[in-house]
Order: C-alpha cells, then sequence, then structure tokens
C-alpha cells in the first residue's frame, strides 16, 4: 500500500486534477483509484465488459433487493448455511466492484450492513458443529471455505474501505477480520502451513486482508508462513494426503509458488484442482503486484504464475474440459470463473497473447478490474486468435524430477486424437494409484476414459457433495484406470505415504514429428521387483483414415505374476473376434479388494488367433482395438458398480486383458477410431477395423520390435530401445536373419 | 402420362415458344418439363435449392469419376453388396434430377450404363442368397430393399428416358423393370398385398415405373393391388406380424390410405415407421398428382397424406426425434431425407405452412423438385415461422376407433414438458406390449424412457443390422415399458394376434387449458379379468418451478395379483426417501420371462412412510417421483442387461412399485422435474424435491379421490369420475363428511 501511494503521489504532481481520487489508498486489490477512472473513462469501448457489468448489477440488484441473511452456521456443503454464506461472499465480492465502478453507494451500504451482521455473529462462533474436518472452520464446515470466504470478502471490504468511518473499520478490523485471519492461520497450523491447495486458500486469504488493513504481520506471514507450525510428520488431512511434504521447511505464498508447481506449471494434484487453487494464486499474485512491486511476482521463479495458467489450459479437450488426472469432477472446464480470472490477468500480465481472447470469448465474461477491461477492449477490437492446444510433456515436482504427464495430440482436417499419458508423482491426498495410465480423447470426448472421482460435488444427497466412500476403494484404485495392475493389488500396495515417496520416470518424449508423437516412461516402484515401461505412439498417416494410438506395455519380474491391463472403452461393445461366454443369469464382482469389488464380470473370453480384438461405438463413432494376446490370456469384459450400497458409481464398461503365471511379459494394442454413423442416416461408415495384426517380433530387456499388418495388406515394422533413450545412440539387431539397424530409442518403418 | 401430355399441349398453343421442351413426354414422376423450366429460370433466387444442387453434383460426380460397380448380390445388411446397391439407388435418383435440371448429359450417360449393366446382371438372379426373410428379394436380402431400388431408380429412369434411344427403353424395359416389378407384386403376393409400409413402397415402385413405362397395368396394380393373392390368414412376417389384416379385403396404393392411416393422420406402427412409410406414399402421390389428376390425391380421404405429414411432424420432441412408440431407433428425427421430402411436399401442396420452413431451414436439404424449390424461394423470403408442437389426441385405426395416443405438453419461459401417452392398438408386427404406458420428456430430451427397438439398424455386426433377439424378448415386452404388468406376464401374454385383436378405450382427452392437461384411458383385454385405468394431468402453476405429471394408475380385479409398474426414469440415482438393501456382491435376474429375465434385480427396499421418493440426475436437471405406496409395497431397482449374451442391450435403470395380494388397487404418482447443477459451476439450484406427499383419499369404481400437498404447505384435491367421462354430468361425493361436487370428468383445486 505504501507503495501504490508512493507511486499515487509522483503522478498526482504531474495530474494535479486527478488529485481527489488519487489520495485515495484504496482499493488496493483487484482495483485501484487509477484503473477505476480508466475503466469508467473508456466503458463504451469494451462491450464484452460492459455485458459483465450489467448482469453483474442484474444479479447484485436482486440479491439487495432479497435482502441480507447471515445464518448461525449449521450445515454441510449443499445445505442452507452452507449454501448461503457462499452466496453472500460472491456477492459481496461483486456489489464492491459494481461500488467502485457505477460510485452507486447502495452496494457499499449492502456490504457493509452484511459485514456488520457478520461482525456481529463471528465472536459468538466455536467451531462449526459438524465438526469433521481436519481443518474444521467457523462459517464453513472446514477451514477451506472459511479461507475462500475471506479471499472474496477482503475485496468487498477494500472497495469500501475509504467510504466506512473510521470506527466501522476498526470495529470490522478488530472484531471480524483480524480474527478470522488468525483463525485462519496461527489457530490452524495443519491448514495454513502446508504446500497445499488448501494453504494457498488460506495464505492468500490472510495476505489480502492483511494489505487491505495494511497489517505489516499478516502480510508477513501469509508470504513466508508461520515459523512453528508443531505439525507431526504423519498427520493427514480428510483425504488420507500428508500435510507435511517430507523435507520442505518453507511454508507461506511464496513456498507455496516454489513447491506447488513443476518449473514448466504443472501442479501435480492435476488441472481440476490447479483450476480450483489459481484463484488464490493469481488474486493475491495481483494485489501483490499492485501492492508489492518489490516481489515482482509475476516473474517470480521465472513466471511460474503464468506457466501454470498456460499448462492448465492446456490440459483440456477439445470442449475445454480438464483432463479428469487425479480426483476431479468431469465435466469442469476453461469456463469456470477461476479461469476466467486466469485468462484475463495471464492476458494482462502476461504477453497479451491474442490465443487468449479466443478463450474468453467462448467464457462470454470478464473480470470487473483492468484485466477484464483489457480482454474485452482486445476483444472488441477483433485481436482474437483460435486458441490450439499442442502436444507437451510437463515434468512433475518442484524440481521436475518426479515424474511428469505427456500430452500425444494430433489433429486432422475435421478432429483430432489426443492421448493423455500419466507419469506424474502421487498428487498428494488427491492422488490416483494409475501409474503409466492414460486416456484418449477424440475432437468429441473421451473414447478410452479416466473414470474421475466418485463425488458429486456440493450434491448434498451424495455424502454432502464430499468426496464418497466408493473414491477411495475405486476410483483411485489401479484397476480402474487404463493401467496394468499386478496380482490384483494396487500400485504402491494402495498406500498414499508409499505412494508419495516414488514417482516414475520419463524415458522419452517427441511430439516434434506431428505423425508421428511418442512418449515413453518407467516406473520400478509401484511393485516391488517389478519394472512397468509403457510407450505410446499416436501415428497419423495417409493410410489410415484416422490417427492410431499404439500402446506398448512392457513387463518386467523375476517372479510369476499375474498381469490385468483395463480398457475403459467408452460406449457400447458392437463386436469382437474372439468367442466369450456372457453371466447370463448371475453376475459377481471380478475381485475382492483394490477396486476390484466394485466392478461386475460379465463375461470371459479367450482365442486361438493370435489378436483379441474389440470394437465399439459412441456418440456416432466407431473404434476398435487390437491387441496381440495368447490362448492362456484370459479376455474379460467388466462393468463398474458391483459393492456399490448407494449407488454412487456410474455402470461403466472395461475390457480386460488377463495375462496369468508369467515374469516378463508385453502387451501390444493398437487403438483405431474409424467411420461413423448416426441415427438420422442409418448409414455406417467405415464400421470394421482397418487392422489385420499384430505381432510381437521380439523383446528382451534391450529391444522390442513388433509389427502390424492392415487389412489391404500394408505393414510396419516398430523398434524400440528398452535401455537407452539417447536420440543420437545406434542400434543394431538381427531377428530371424533379418537385419535391423537405427538411430535413436525407436523407428517406425513402413515395409 | 397422357394427362400430362394433354396439359403440355393446352400449354403449347399459348406458348409455343416452349414447344420444343413441352413436346417430350418425360420426365413425369418428380419432375416435369414445365418444373424445371422454372426451376432453370429462377435457380439464383432460392439459395437453399442451390446449396442442394451444389452438394448432390459435388456427390454425384464422386461416384461418377470412381466408376459403376453392380456387384452380384452376396450381403446382408451392412455388408458390401448390400451397401453398394443401396448407394447405386441413392445415386441415380439424384444423377437424374441433375440431367435435368443442369443438362449436363454425363449424368444421363451415367444413369444408362449402370442401367444397362443391372439389365445384365437381372435376368441371372435367382432369390437373393440369404434366403431369410418372408419375402426374399433379388438385389438385397428382402424384397423391401428391391423395392426401395425402384422407387429410386423409376426416378432416374424417367429423367433419361426421353433422352434414351427407342431400343434402350425397350431393352430395359422388357429386361429389368418390368421383369422387377412383376417380381415384386405378382411373384409376392404376401409381400405386395399386405397393409403394411412394406407394401406401400412395393405399390409406389411398381405404380411409379408403370407411370414411367406408361404401363397401365401396372398402375392398376399399383392402385388396386392383386385381385387373387391366396394368401393365408395365418401367415406372418420376419417380425412377427400378420400378413392379413383382419377383415380388409382390398389391397395397393389406395387401400393403403384408406387402412394405414387412421383419419387425422396417425400411424399405427408408430412415428418411426410413419417417417420411413412417408416417402412411397409421398412420391408415389406426388407422381399420381402430375399423372393422374382424376384421382385427386392429396384430397383422397379428406386431405390424409398432409395429414399423415402433420401428424408426424408432431410426434416429435423439442430436438425434433420422433417418439420411439413402438419398434424405434432413438435419434432418428425430422432432420432425416424421409421427412425432407414431407415437408416439402406438404408445403407445396398443402396450405403452404410457414411453419414448416423453419424446419427446412434445420434440415438445410430440399427436394430438388418443384416443392423442394418452393421451399427454398420462400425461406430465402423470410417467410418461416417457429415451428411449435401442439398437444394433441390421435386416434388410432383406419375407423378411428382402434385406441389413440395422446400427448399432454406445455411450454415454460426456457422449456417445456411433455407427456407421451400410448393407448393405440398393437401397431402390427412392430407393436410393443405396453398398453397404457407414458413416457416424459423435457426440452432437453428423455426424463422417463421408452427404450425404444433392440436393434442397430444397418450395423452389421450386430445382428446383420436386424432386429435383434432382445427385441422379441426384452424391448417388446411390458415390463420395459412405463406401465403396469400383472404377475409378471406381458399384456396380451405377449402374443401378436391376441395384441392385434384388442384396443384400449380413449376414455376422455382435454388440452384446451394449458395449466391442466389431461388424457385418460381405458383397457380391458391386456389381461382376462383385470381392467387397467390410466389417468395422466400434466399441471403448470405459478407454486411450481417446473410442471409436474400426475399418473393416476387404477386397476380392478376380480382375483388377487401382483402388480408391477416400473418407471424407466433417464439418469443416475440421487436419492430416495426409504430404505434399501442393495445387492452387493451377487446379481440376479428379476424373473425369468416376459423381459424380467433381462433386468438385473439391484435393490429392493420398503417404506414406512405413505410415500416413497426417489431422485434422480440427468444432463444437469433433478427429478423426483413421489408414489403413494403401503408398508407391504416392494420398491425395486433394476437395471437391464440381464440374459444378454452379445450385449445387445443397454443398461438402464428403472425403478418398480411392486404390489402383491391386491384385487382392486391405485398407484398415483408424481413426477416433478426441478432445479439445475453443472459441473462448471458447481453449485446445485433447486435439487430437492418439493412435494411432501400423495395420499389417496377415496377409491372406488366410481370415483378417486387424492391429495397432494407440497412441503411449503400448500395442497390441492384431485377428483375422478371413473365411469362417466360426459363433461357436463354432475358429480356429489361426501368422504369423511367433507363434499365434493363437481362437473365434468375431473376436478383439481387447489385448498
Amino acid at each position: 500500500m505504501k507503495n501504490s501511494l508512493k507511486i499515487s503521489l509522483v503522478f498526482s504532481l504531474f495530474f494535479s486534477t486527478a488529485l481527489v481520487s488519487f489520495s485515495q489508498d484504496h482499493p488496493c486489490l483487484m482495483l485501484t483509484p487509477n484503473s477505476v477512472e480508466n475503466i469508467r473513462a473508456q466503458l463504451g469501448q469494451a462491450p464484452l465488459f460492459g455485458l459483465e457489468l450489467a448482469e453483474t448489477i442484474k444479479e447484485v440488484d436482486v440479491e439487495i433487493e432479497e435482502g441480507i441473511f447471515v445464518p448461525v452456521p449449521k450445515d454441510m456443503a449443499g445445505g442452507y448455511t452452507h449454501e448461503r454464506h457462499k452466496k453472500n461472499f460472491f456477492i459481496l465480492q461483486k456489489a464492491g466492484n459494481l461500488f467502485q465502478i457505477t460510485g452507486d453507494e447502495k452496494y457499499a451500504v449492502y456490504i457493509r450492513d452484511m459485514l456488520l451482521e457478520y461482525a456481529e455473529l463471528f465472536p459468538t462462533l466455536g467451531l462449526h458443529p459438524t465438526n469433521s474436518s481436519y481443518a474444521t472452520g467457523k462459517i464453513f464446515w472446514q477451514c477451506l471455505n472459511d479461507a475462500n470466504w475471506l479471499v472474496y470478502v477482503s475485496q468487498a471490504y477494500d472497495c469500501i474501505y475509504d467510504w466506512l468511518e473510521p470506527e466501522q473499520v476498526q470495529h470490522l478490523d478488530k472484531t471480524l477480520f483480524r480474527p478470522l485471519a488468525d483463525f485462519l492461520s496461527v489457530e490452524n497450523p495443519q491448514f495454513f502451513n502446508r504446500i497445499h491447495n488448501h494453504s494457498t486458500w488460506a495464505n492468500a486469504a490472510v495476505g489480502m486482508i492483511g494489505l487491505v488493513m495494511d497489517d505489516k504481520e499478516l502480510v508477513k506471514r501469509a508470504l513466508y508462513g508461520l515459523e512453528n507450525d508443531g505439525i507431526s510428520e504423519e498427520e493427514t488431512d480428510n483425504d488420507g494426503g500428508y500435510i507435511k511434504v517430507a523435507g520442505v521447511r518453507k511454508a507461506g505464498f511464496l513456498a507455496q509458488l516454489d513447491y506447488s508447481f513443476s518449473p514448466d506449471g504443472y501442479f501435480t494434484e492435476g488441472p481440476y484442482y490447479l483450476r480450483y487453487a489459481m484463484l488464490p494464486f493469481l488474486w493475491f499474485g495481483k494485489s501483490l503486484a499492485n501492492n508489492r512491486p518489490d516481489i515482482a511476482i509475476f516473474n517470480y521463479r521465472d513466471g511460474i504464475l503464468l506457466k501454470a495458467v498456460d499448462a492448465l489450459l492446456n490440459q483440456t479437450d477439445a470442449q475445454g474440459q480438464f483432463f479428469p488426472i487425479n480426483d476431479a469432477q468431469k465435466g469442469m472446464s476453461w469456463l469456470s470463473r477461476e479461469v476466467v480470472a486466469g485468462v484475463d490477468i495471464a492476458y494482462f500480465h502476461g504477453g497479451r497473447d491474442p490465443m487468449l481472447l479466443s478463450i474468453a470469448k467462448k467464457q462470454n465474461r470478464v473480470l470487473l478490474d483492468e484485466t477484464g477491461f483489457a480482454v474485452a477492449r482486445a476483444v472488441e477490437k477483433g485481436l482474437a486468435v483460435p486458441y490450439q492446444q499442442n502436444p507437451v510433456s510437463y515434468v512433475d515436482g518442484a524440481d521436475g524430477r518426479k515424474g511428469g504427464v505427456g500430452i500425444l495430440r494430433t489433429r486432422t482436417e475435421d478432429g483430432e486424437l489426443c492421448a493423455v499419458f500419466k507419469y506424474s508423482a502421487h498428487g498428494m491426498g488427491h492422488g490416483h494409484f494409475d501409474k503409466l495410465s492414460y486416456s484418449l480423447y477424440d475432437e468429441l470426448g473421451e473414447i478410452i476414459q479416466d473414470y474421475g472421482a466418485a463425488r458429486w460435488v456440493n450434491i448434498d444427497q451424495k455424502g454432502g457433495g464430499r468426496y464418497l466412500p466408493e473414491n477411495n476403494t475405486f476410483a483411485k484404485q489401479t484397476i480402474a484406470h487404463n493401467t496394468v495392475a499386478v496380482n490384483e493389488i494396487s500400485h504402491y500396495d494402495g498406500d498414499v505415504k508409499k505412494g508419495e515417496a516414488h514417482y516414475p520416470v520419463p524415458y522419452f518424449f517427441n511430439a516434434d514429428n506431428d505423425g508421428i508423437q511418442i512418449g515413453s516412461a518407467k516406473d520400478f516402484d509401484a511393485y516391488e521387483g517389478v519394472e512397468l515401461h509403457r510407450t505410446l505412439i499416436l501415428m497419423k498417416a495417409d493410410d489410415f483414415q484416422q490417427p492410431i494410438l499404439i500402446d506398448v506395455f512392457k513387463i518386467n519380474s523375476e517372479k510369476e505374476n499375474q498381469y490385468d491391463l483395463p480398457i475403459w472403452f467408452q460406449g457400447h461393445l458392437l463386436q469382437t473376434n474372439f468367442k466369450y461366454n456372457t453371466a447370463l443369469n448371475s453376475l459377481s464382482p471380478l475381485g475382492t479388494a483394490h477396486g476390484y469389488q466394485h466392478m461386475w464380470k460379465e463375461a470371459t473370453g479367450s482365442t486361438e488367433d493370435k489378436n483379441a480384438k474389440i470394437t465399439w461405438f459412441n456418440r456416432g463413432r466407431f473404434c476398435s482395438l487390437t491387441s496381440a494376446v495368447s490362448n492362456k490370456d484370459e479376455l474379460i469384459f467388466v462393468r463398474s458398480g458391483a459393492n456399490d450400497p448407494e449407488f454412487n458409481l456410474r455402470h461403466d464398461p472395461a475390457f480386460v486383458i488377463r495375462r496369468k503365471g508369467e515374469k516378463n511379459t508385453i502387451f501390444i494394442s493398437i487403438v483405431e477410431p474409424h467411420g461413423e454413423y448416426n441415427p438420422v442416416e442409418e448409414i455406417p461408415h467405415s464400421p470394421f477395423s482397418s487392422i489385420e495384426s499384430v505381432e510381437v517380433i521380439h523383446d528382451d530387456s534391450e529391444y522390442t520390435v513388433f509389427h502390424f499388418e492392415k487389412t489391404d495388406g500394408m505393414k510396419w515394422e516398430v523398434a524400440l530401445s528398452n535401455i537407452n533413450a539417447d536420440k543420437d545412440a545406434n542400434h543394431k539387431l538381427e531377428i530371424n536373419s533379418e537385419k535391423y539397424e537405427w538411430q535413436g530409442p525407436f523407428y517406425i518403418f513402413k515395409k
């Protein structure tokens, strides 16, 4: 604040007519007296901003009309008191912006009156009566929601701070805001002092109200954390995540920036939570940019905040829906309010990337501040350029050495194929036990799905909107994902602590050639004595109607094991090339634990042919999977939904290839989207797979060679170097007197 | 033809400059020399027509480029020879239009060359090798497809008839067309002489080629059928439908018009087949209008053809998808090519209804003839008016006395609620055993679904694209629908012949008041000694967020029975107000026959409360059902998919209220769509039901009275007269010393 005041004074020397408005200290968070002036002056030139303003006025005016409700806290998420307090903080923040931009005092009056009611209520509150969180809140059932409240409400308070009587300010500071800030920090160190999205909210809440109140102690606490928190390394939160990250002794907002993201902006919990976590990062970041230019927050750690926004936007399907990596409710997308903030702030404080404007147009919303205004102005000027997601490999871990996520993605004339390959670290309490799993998308959505979380966020009827028991017992388990489960046990035995201690190793990644994109990673720790090595190849060639995905899953073990490779195909099974026996009159689960207890075993088969093929149909498209198998492999169809006493799970199908009694083995499969059909035309186009066969030619610790052939006789050979990923290394191999020579970790050759 | 020639000559006296083109006899079916002249002259003024023309040229030119393929018939639907011959007839018909409109001879050459190949092939053909139809074809596996071929190809032939050398015409007539026409008629009377959509295609095919060839015998055969067909009354087709309709001795196209539709245009098989059947009706109708004005075909039977188009368009959900009454593949809609013809011909030959133009705009396609041209011109002039489906009750049966279908439908500011109440006749071979069933839609689609057919039309992998075994064993059965099944047996014991012999009785229908729409019907024959009486009330009131559906299902029987009322709710079960036990580790079917063998029994419960309530979620909406039950009722959750060896069925949920050991009984339920939720906002709006209770106050053979109450205390009472539907009748009733007096079959009163 001191800094912004100084700048104001410098300006006022030159523009003395503006002296009156510049003499204010507030607002200082999202808005400044100066930015408010600018917005007011050019309001007519930014229709998208005008639209947002008009809609916000409409929304807030209805609330003002209805009156102020500050009920005594009682309910869980979804219940009345929860939803009411949540609505209050959303409306208060908006009312603050409206007061600044329109100058209409009724908004200030509304904020003041509601804050005074909160100041009445707050001192009377003990812990929330639900008392079921590792950090129970006061206004809400958990401190996290109290911190949300404060992040929003500090903005409202900021907007009316200079308008209030000094004694009102003093009263609110003393009775409501400072006690709440202390409650969220010193009184709940296990909540405040983590490296976790919960703590980011806490840090931002405490820091933002500190800036408004010019309370340097709070700002310091927010930036650098509590010095002595006394938290044990064994303490966990409600999701089973550990409070402390081994080896990390720092806390506070800057430590969040240091440890929450990988160097390229990947967030270990995945994009669903990155989206949620971004808002306090961006808002407190923006507040610091206004008040503490000494920190140069948007340049901090090589511009990590802006990199994180980039990474967030890129981890989306063609509709802008986030890949449901780890715990994630499907359907969340870049249309969310948090990403509106991300796009606007990244546009303004980043390089004014015109691709961001096309997302802003889809959002059709902007922040009511200078960043949103800049976006709206640029959209009006026609500067928007279509946003394109790119193939990329992200590293995970603050040091960038804890695995990663590889996105293979290729566009065609009218579509795309995108494989999301997960070899990241565990993802803390929200992590799933799915090392080396993948999911597959076309431009319409999922082809091979990741289940996401077993949760209906905020829907009271489903466990109060919280994670459901089946999230732990099914959605997090290995078999619920498209990766190998050994001996019907989940990776790391389903133990978060073990999961957090290890991470896969990226082997190589190459998306330089749009026609052949390839990612490869290994895991040595998910099972003791078992090495997993998966390579995914996205191939686009004129010989195929659409791009295909080649999946090579190699396993080394000194002991015999059972290997299950599930493929959670999305859609209705049309056909197989093998016989199977369907459970006609009785269904039982596939197993008893590690998620197996939640899958009905619908059919089993086997084949004397060397390839198992299934074809399914979804959303007007066909897709086939062709996999090299032996006649001893069990080919199993399952469906989720067993042992689900309250109908919490979706009933989705999967195909499981089960191989028993092998030590080293390899699964090679080709996923091939093809053709289309719609019920209006009723004419199937290319309903059949064009893959004739996949054949393993050679497989040892050093090299894997396989062929695949199309029904029209075209044939490809693929060779992989399994222990040397050097792109300049030369490889030679002779198999059945045929010679293979190549450079680098792989080659693909059309014969 | 003689007539059109006469008219041409009259015209030519006045417009002698046009003499050359008017001296032609052909084309005479969809196009005439005159209409071609008009189209050519105004081509620039009808962009939609120009678009269609351009796309057709593109499509046909690709085919001409690829060459002519007339393979020896071999495959079922979905296989190569089937799909190739099908493509041929579509392309030939288009090429004919292009030759006429563009004058480019390459189209004529293409048609001629392909027809000559067919003339080579045809005489060599015996019956199609599949030999699995009640009327096996030659080019295709069934005569039906051969008739499709001829309906399309006769148009192509018509367009080049005058361009061909006379000896080519003679050759084609003698070697291909007349033999095919005979094959489809005199050689297959069981196919040609039915009252059935198959025969309509046959009649149209024979009639249209007869008009082209000026073969009066064929035209007569088409119009009036074969005189002596020698078909037994016991003969059935592949779908189990009877060839002969009891009492009907007439056949041919005019008999189809007499017997296929009810007086208001309802088609007993349902809209999916009406759509399919309409094309030959419309095309042969249009051809007759051009050639046989003496018949005045569009005025025939009070304009039955145009009424049928009206009825077809009105039996759609908000997306224009046909209600899947009886056998129907879901997703078929007014965008289909048959409805393009329906809309264009109805617009041109009907009253130029501007609402039809808005559908034409959605179709974005028109026929390449004068009707399509007129539509495109009118669209260009901006004459389109939004199409609105209306509530209506259709009668079924040629005499209008065989039951019917009632559509209750009310619109709100941003949506609608629509109940489709089925009390129609059986629907021949495609009929389902679902007397008094209903399905429910909002503006987004199904809320309570009709399963539709178990079939993947033309998808070879699923039974060659034909009806699957589960269509008979599940989709047609009573329990697969939203109506009562008694003693686990389907209506009419699942016997088509019994089903065809009876039909429900409409009791009353009133949609005059948009806020209270009500339909009521009875059935006396589905079960011996059991009377079923259902009344559906669609109610829109300011007291409810959205319209609700009240369902009153009354049953009289002198014997004790088990009554099952299934509700096939679409979506994910969120909550119930009663306890249930879920089958956790083992699933078994609900029963052994009549469709019960295909439903897994997932959970059963009961309640001491007098109401059972379930809430489900789908497509961002909540919906609740509240039903008056006793503590003896079993409350069962099932899911389709049991005994399904090849994964032919969808796995959809249903809620079944089971009442045992009662004679007379009544089920009263309220279906209440409410609220919304989307995964981007994550804020549930109105996720809870507002219905507190439903209570039966009185129920005997004469009267039914019940109350229902909202959670806010508002209360309604409803009274129904069960045996007197006279709208002027006065009713008096005293229950618990409370007096009820009203006029007409029902009253609804807010207390």
